[in-house]
């Protein structure tokens, strides 16, 4: 079992992360208001370097490691995002970075991962492929491994944006963010119960990956099921680490329909005039879906990340 | 010939308009300022009211009235952004609100101007056309005309973007505006002038409407011309008291094509994930195109306006 952060180390991180990682706006709109029936505040981590959260959780282990580890570099599997964030983590300390990716990522996330400087190894798709040449790059490079979510410096440094998000706007009633492996859910919920203790956490996830909620109800991680998702940041199994944290602190799953998410996707958009993957946009999706729960709260959403492919639009007639 | 607004004006507009409009962000961004070599500093415009900085003249000027002519309602004529803006304004003090569209108009942005229940009235393309149903409206119902650009309560409300950019950002080095009748264009120079002086005005103009470059280089109004351009908020002709202001404060023209203003929206849309229409990118493609102009300077660009029709981007297969 790996060791679980506590909410020190999410105050350590922020002050780890500071000189590189953006503190990102929170952003709110009177017509989402109106059309969400609630007081919406969107933590903006797509305008995080990289365009995503993953920053946070990627610099805070890269700064966390001696000199001699670091002097032998970092790996880490990503479907896009947490390899782009460690690349350029890796970058602002000047050490190598070695990034496996699945067959079949979106392209302009790994364009992202090799203009930030790191190495790409492809393999196929699944977390065994994955598991398999990640070990391999390190038994190659005596790398240190950076896992997306599981990694105890990654999930505390994940936490650090609902750090910022209640320090800007004080205690909201509840928090929503997106679901996959749980980094940024455990995180949030390791920040929010130290800050604002009656805050309500709330998981969004899409129905064709949704081992979270499963997991979750069973009282024990359901990890065995084949994603089928447009989100595509989501993919991924909900963690032990995080598991045992989402459990700890009562967080709630709500599951979307891609649909549904294609249409808050659409709505920030052209409402909030901001660019937003699917799998940020699935926590208005959620948000909106259930309307009984959040009517009049004062709602954080974090709106995890932007990296979308302009020519490949989910509206679009393909 | 109309009063020409001063900075006064632009100061009292500011305290009329603060119940109503949003002190909007200013964005940054290290990958745009690394593409520009400049540090550029985004006004959010586009997430102002009706996501265009029109409402900060339409509400200036709706709160000027007198309550008796308030009573007789509003009319303009707009190809969009200003008609919905005059729409919220008038709605924001419960006065009738007439607009008059040409056909042709971006039809997102006529679904916005009823969505804040303006009444429509269509009339043929052309000024000559917008100008006589104009009329006709404010002799049927002696509503008071709100003209877009001309109309110096307008120009003064435009001139508190910048006002705001410049307490946020102190002194730049330069600022980059879309002109197309010239609202922002004078009220900015009218902000700018008073705030920092040493600051350089620059106009981005589509080539395919390029009467304001035209007409400066002349020393007179070059009106006649037919616009051709993606910007659809900047087809009209510079205004009289639009023109001598921005002769007053020497703005510099820089003409741009449309090619130019649709890589820099991608760019916006990308890199700094944020939505805005041609008529906005258009001055981030000004300082693309004149790299060597504003290299190394602190520039601020105001991101006028996000109203997109989503179904139809510009760098679709259409």
């Amino acid at each position: 079992m790996l060791p679980l952060p506590d909410f020190d180390a999410v105050l350590a991180a922020a002050a780890r992360i500071a000189p590189h990682a953006h503190a990102t706006p929170v952003l709110t709109s009177r017509s989402l208001d109106e059309l969400a029936g609630a007081r919406v505040h969107l933590k903006a981590e797509h305008l995080q370097r990289v365009g995503a959260f993953k920053f946070r959780g990627a610099c805070n282990a890269v700064w966390s490691l001696d000199e001699a580890t670091a002097a032998r570099g970092v790996v880490t599997h990503s479907s896009g995002n947490h390899g782009a964030a460690l690349a350029l983590a890796a970058r602002t300390r000047g050490i190598p970075c070695h990034v496996v990716v699945p067959e079949g990522a979106v392209a302009a996330k790994l364009a992202s991962i090799q203009r930030y400087g790191a190495v790409l190894h492809r393999c196929a798709p699944g977390i065994a492929a994955r598991e398999a040449t990640c070990a391999q790059v390190q038994a190659d490079t005596g790398a240190e491994l950076v896992h997306p979510y599981t990694d105890a410096r990654v999930i505390a440094g994940q936490g650090t944006a609902t750090l910022e998000l209640l320090n800007a706007t004080g205690a909201l009633d509840a928090l929503v963010v997106p679901v996959g492996g749980g980094g940024l859910a455990s995180g949030t919920a390791i920040a929010a119960a130290a800050l604002a203790p009656g805050c309500r956490i709330f998981l969004a996830e899409p129905a064709g990956a949704a081992d979270a909620a499963r997991s979750l109800a069973a009282g024990e991680r359901r990890v065995d099921f084949v994603p089928d998702t447009i989100c595509d940041g989501l993919r991924g199994t909900l963690g032990e680490p995080n598991f045992e944290l989402l459990r700890r602190f009562d967080a709630q799953p709500i599951v979307v329909e891609d649909a549904e998410t294609v249409a808050a996707m659409r709505l920030l958009w052209q409402v909030a005039k901001q660019v937003v993957e699917p799998s940020s946009a699935i926590a208005l999706a959620a948000v909106l879906q259930r309307r009984e729960i959040f009517a009049g709260l004062r709602v954080g959403i974090v709106l995890s990340g932007g990296n979308v492919d302009l020519d490949a639009l989910p509206w679009s007639a393909a």
